[in-house]
């Protein structure tokens, strides 16, 4: 603790003057005027993010789904609810230092979401047809001009977590993956502590199981040191 | 608020020795690990009924669903995340002088939730097959033995809602509906008000708007009545 709070007074303000934008929680995707497809995203791990990066002097633009944690105070909050609707606000957010997409976004909506509440009729089960939605994150990676010099995507796996999470780096584009392992048993959704690796193109690094705030301090350091290395 | 609070003095007591039981919240159904189908709902009218039915004396088995409103103090709380977890508490909890079914309970489940998160492939869209869950409230309004003296369902409607709502009742065989109109515009799903018609075998009664603890108190009032007339 001594040498956190250490660590953090010495970083102070070295992310003074940049700007990051963070996305957090999850997407809820109607089905009609009541219901909706969600995740047990909590907000929480983005949230701490958010606010290491402000602890770190950070301009932070925070787009949130609608999460059970509340947004930090001293950034920007932009509050969403579907995918279409993130990728709407990330663009607005932009430019950006950095871009950490930590929000747990559906992958698919529902293609025609009723404007009436559905019910249980004659005709026997509704169907959901599902369409896929934007892909928030690689659309920012692979951005030719305006691409943030850093950009985060997160990988929720539960199984073969670091195969997975490696192939979805390059997949995306992006420069680092955050990835954890997000089985029921791991507590990790919905709980206030991670274990995460962070890979980037050259490094699988697996950090210790610490709370979701812990991890935020941390992967802000390393955002800092990147940013202030300008190798990039 | 004086009248309220001098009705709610007068009427003390009127349900103690009487179990009631109240459901509450939304439904969560499982499509993988971390997705799932939910509802609106949340909890707030459950949570008043349960506190007003507390009020006038009774024992109170409260059956919620993963509700954003916390449960009230003084009653007994089980809590259940699915259609099929909350029929079994419900189960459980009889016999019961009334049972108030509040809870925003999913019509559907995705028939084969997977047990690893679904992933984006090669194989295109996922289909979510749907299953129908049971239906709770039909089940004990139609029990043979051990029925509650007095069944009251919940009919959110988005249309033609007196309409949808007496033939529920019917339909389900329950004594009272308690009906109102969730369209968004009325603000009502996740707010603090209600505006709701009390429908009953030879009665249709719409209630002045007012806040969701009003509604529960003249609710909680109704039942009190009723029971105590020993007229079932």
């Amino acid at each position: 603790e001594i040498v956190d709070a250490i660590a953090v007074r010495l970083a102070d303000g070295s992310l003074r003057g940049r700007h990051a934008l963070v996305t957090s929680g999850p997407t809820h995707e109607p089905i009609d005027p009541v219901r909706y497809i969600a995740n047990r995203s909590s907000g929480t791990q983005g949230t701490a993010i958010a606010e290491a990066l402000r602890d770190l002097g950070a301009d932070v633009s925070f787009v949130t789904g609608p999460a059970a944690t509340p947004p930090p105070a001293g950034v920007r909050v932009i509050r969403v609810e579907t995918a279409r609707q993130m990728q709407d606000a990330v663009t607005g957010a932009l430019p950006a230092d950095a871009a950490i997409f930590a929000a747990a976004v559906a992958d698919w909506r529902v293609s025609q979401a009723a404007d009436r509440k559905m019910k249980k009729g004659a005709d026997g089960l509704p169907q959901l047809d599902l369409a896929e939605n934007p892909d928030i994150l690689a659309g920012v990676a692979q951005m030719r001009q305006g691409r943030p010099p850093l950009v985060i995507g997160f990988a929720a796996e539960t199984d073969n977590v670091i195969e997975n999470a490696t192939a979805k780096r390059m997949r995306k584009g992006c420069d680092w993956i955050v990835a954890n392992d997000v089985s029921p048993e791991t507590g990790i959704m919905g709980g206030t502590e991670n274990a995460v690796t962070l890979i980037a193109e050259n490094s699988v690094e697996t950090w210790p199981r610490a709370t979701k705030s812990q991890v935020a301090r941390k992967l802000a350091r390393r955002i800092a040191d990147h940013l202030g290395r300008g190798d990039d």
